[in-house]
């Protein structure tokens, strides 16, 4: 994918902010499991996700995870360059959760160019209005629903994106994708167990009943 | 407040630009209770606090509610015009919680400016934003903060909204805008007085000792 390709509004740029935009942009390829932004202090630039896969996610004051969503390929981060928007208060770690390759643009660059761009702005506040989406879906599942339903939809999705039932995850990971204790998703998959519904065997969990694990999640 | 009193950004629009907001702009008056918005479906348009104080809060599927933040006078409510972000795909509810002077701006009026203007897209923006923050200030409270410093925190706000450490407040209306049941609520605020910390009477919690709901918050 070209630089631009990432900005579908690409042909209400002028020339000159193609240029702006394509010229600045950096290609660097970090490792499965490094930090590429830590929070609001952080402002290294827009992440265009070339290849791999990033989660953002927020840590609370006792070093607890909650993953608020992914990014995959052909998706843009706004949130590493939060510093483009004085109102962006809050903090959102993205690491890199396989091997992936991120075009970077300075926040500089790409601010100024929002600045004199409606079609960038805008483009930009959908970006946001997607990513707010994705959170007060988050904000809807802890609030009302119960665990097992959480856990389920989790690995149903984790299915999904890995393309196999045989998901190589450790029980803390969970745990750090939806909030919760290590202890409390080893239970819970416990349970699935004596149910059926799924196989632990060491550090991988096979789901043997998909279709009782989406049971559960739409109860 | 005259309408352009809102836009801070008011003298990077067109003469154009400012006669339109402010001319399709109409006020309208709500009393207390009403409700002025009720999801995506709605799009009313871009409504401006004038007067009173409005609620956004999000209704789960068995009717339980959680407030999302407030709106007072000079605020903007962005998602009462949804619709001019394809994007947003959440529903949010909108009610008066006091009887409350609104100006409303048509949704296309607003779009079409939006996207001719980038000061007014990039406002927009900013207003984004800050809501998202407002929600994930809320996440993080309902992900890590137990009950007891939820309540405390939400004693003493509404005390500073109101001016006055007699809430005239029921406890299913507290119990609305933390996303807890009626009985959690009135369970605590009993703990809470054999504490000293409030004094419960027909309709009516007195705080006695705000220091000590700011040390529960804290904790």
């Amino acid at each position: 994918m070209e630089i631009l390709d990432y900005f579908p509004i690409r042909g209400k740029l002028s020339r000159g902010q193609q240029e702006r935009l394509s010229s600045s942009a950096v290609l660097k390829n970090f490792d499965k499991g490094t930090l590429l932004h830590n929070g609001v202090a952080d402002c290294n630039g827009l992440f265009l996700v070339q290849s791999g896969q990033l989660r953002a996610y927020t840590i609370s004051d006792e070093g607890r995870e909650v993953t608020l969503y992914r990014l995959f390929e052909g998706d843009i981060c706004l949130f590493s360059a939060s510093c483009i928007m004085r109102s962006i208060q809050f903090d959102v770690t993205i690491e890199a959760e396989k091997a992936s390759g991120i075009w970077i643009i300075p926040s500089e660059t790409y601010k100024s160019i929002m600045e004199e761009s409606a079609p960038l702005a805008n483009f930009t506040n959908e970006i946001m209005a997607a990513r707010f989406s994705e959170v007060m879906w988050l904000l809807d599942q802890v609030m009302w629903k119960s665990f097992d339903k959480r856990l389920a939809e989790f690995l149903l999705e984790e299915a999904n994106i890995e393309g196999t039932n045989k998901l190589k995850i450790t029980h803390e990971a969970i745990g750090n994708h939806l909030g919760n204790a290590r202890e409390v998703v080893t239970r819970m998959l416990r349970y699935f167990q004596t149910e059926g519904f799924v196989k632990l065997s060491r550090g991988v969990i096979t789901i043997c009943s998909p279709d009782a694990l989406r049971k559960i999640g739409k109860n």
